[in-house]
């Protein structure tokens, strides 16, 4: 039995949505509401010591960071294969699975908190003290810093600039890999594209979404409308935000 | 035959020179002078377009990223195993080897600047304008503006300690992890024990080498004392600084 903790925008649980989707890999669900900072709730932690979604428990063995629960799907249930057997393809598949962590993730979180989740977090209407007293429970000292510098600063306009800068780099090789083949480690569908979807699906919905047009980037424009197509995708990307008053939908 | 792009300190070097060590394997050492900047050249930008070291080339095949790296040799020359085979195994052994990256490296770098990184850059007496034209030559956004910042500002006391705090909150994860079994990852040592190893070595010699002293964690310093045991150990570590000039040997 598989049960999947998890916040439906969260890139990191999309990812693990998708590669579950593509297994035809049923889990029962439990949505953790970043926003009411459920991620630092005693009993979360004690699963999750990092204070982050998502968390995979497979049969009560518990399973934490987005990449390493990619690969654990891929060696405990390989009937559907998401990696490729030779040994340098695997390489090539882990190296677009690291930076969606490295380069991906770090940026696009930076770029998603102006638009996104400063204003979710207004619309809770917390204090500054009580925010205070959120990170506190924070488990995570690296977690905890940033988001009381946010608190604190926000993000300024030089941040957001060197997080699409980052974001624009990442976007320069991903175009460049997907002249040599259909997808991004080759030929076939693979983890190396579940890892990168769900940051083109958020890039586009914040401050600067031509980055990932047709006109300026037509090869991952293609990839991307072929990734969408996917039956898998639709069903990893239809669960629904829980929360009716949140004005953002995706 | 496998070639290395390596530098003789850098721990993303030293966790690649200890599986080949493990693994019995043979390489072409080709060192990259990171302190003349020689990893931004454009002869070796081309195989490596991060910019970082190390690089591994098998039979021409070029593969980047440390951690990439490691899987790759394991799935290439699986004679001698520094994986397990069990999927849930594989999974925590992958923690480690994401957290010596998300977590070790970054933190161990900015505790490095000071007593060691800006040592041998003022040693090289480089102007402001030379290290400003030596950026521009950097591929990597990210590593490009890190090193800006650190040109004009240098390491701050409270950057420092973030550094610090983030790596005491990885050992504490650590020494719990070594209450449960001998090694990172379970009762045979793995990449797991790979990873961390060279980030244990850098902090001896850094402002807090009690942070791993066996008097505050026990089980890190036993763990430590085994891992410095091996042959292997000795093998990957006896690689020689080739600049004589440089007051750091470790």
């Amino acid at each position: 039995m598989l049960k999947l903790y998890h916040y439906w925008s969260s890139v990191c649980s999309q990812k693990v949505r998708l590669a579950l989707a593509e297994k035809n890999l049923e889990f029962a669900s439990q949505h953790i509401n970043l926003f009411d900072f459920e991620h630092w709730s005693p009993d979360y932690v004690k699963l999750n010591p990092k204070g982050v979604v998502p968390t995979l428990e497979d049969d009560g063995r518990i399973v934490i960071e987005s990449n390493v629960i990619l690969e654990y799907l891929e060696d405990r249930f390989p009937a559907v294969r998401l990696r490729p057997q030779d040994p340098y393809e695997q390489a090539m598949t882990r190296i677009w699975i690291y930076n969606s962590e490295e380069i991906a993730h770090h940026n696009v979180n930076t770029a998603s908190h102006n638009p996104r989740h400063a204003v979710r977090h207004k619309a809770k209407h917390h204090t500054r003290e009580e925010m205070q007293a959120i990170a506190a429970r924070c488990p995570n000292p690296i977690i905890a810093r940033r988001f009381l510098q946010r608190i604190e600063h926000g993000v300024s306009e030089d941040e957001e600039n060197q997080a699409y800068a980052a974001l624009d780099y990442l976007l320069e090789m991903m175009e460049g890999a997907l002249a040599a083949t259909a997808w991004l480690a080759g030929n076939r569908y693979s983890l190396a594209d579940i890892a990168m979807a769900p940051f083109i699906n958020r890039i586009e919905v914040l401050k600067r979404p031509e980055m990932v047009s047709a006109a300026r980037r037509p090869r991952i424009a293609q990839w991307w409308q072929h990734v969408q197509d996917r039956p898998a995708f639709k069903q990893a990307f239809s669960f629904a935000n829980p929360d009716k008053s949140d004005p953002l939908q995706r």
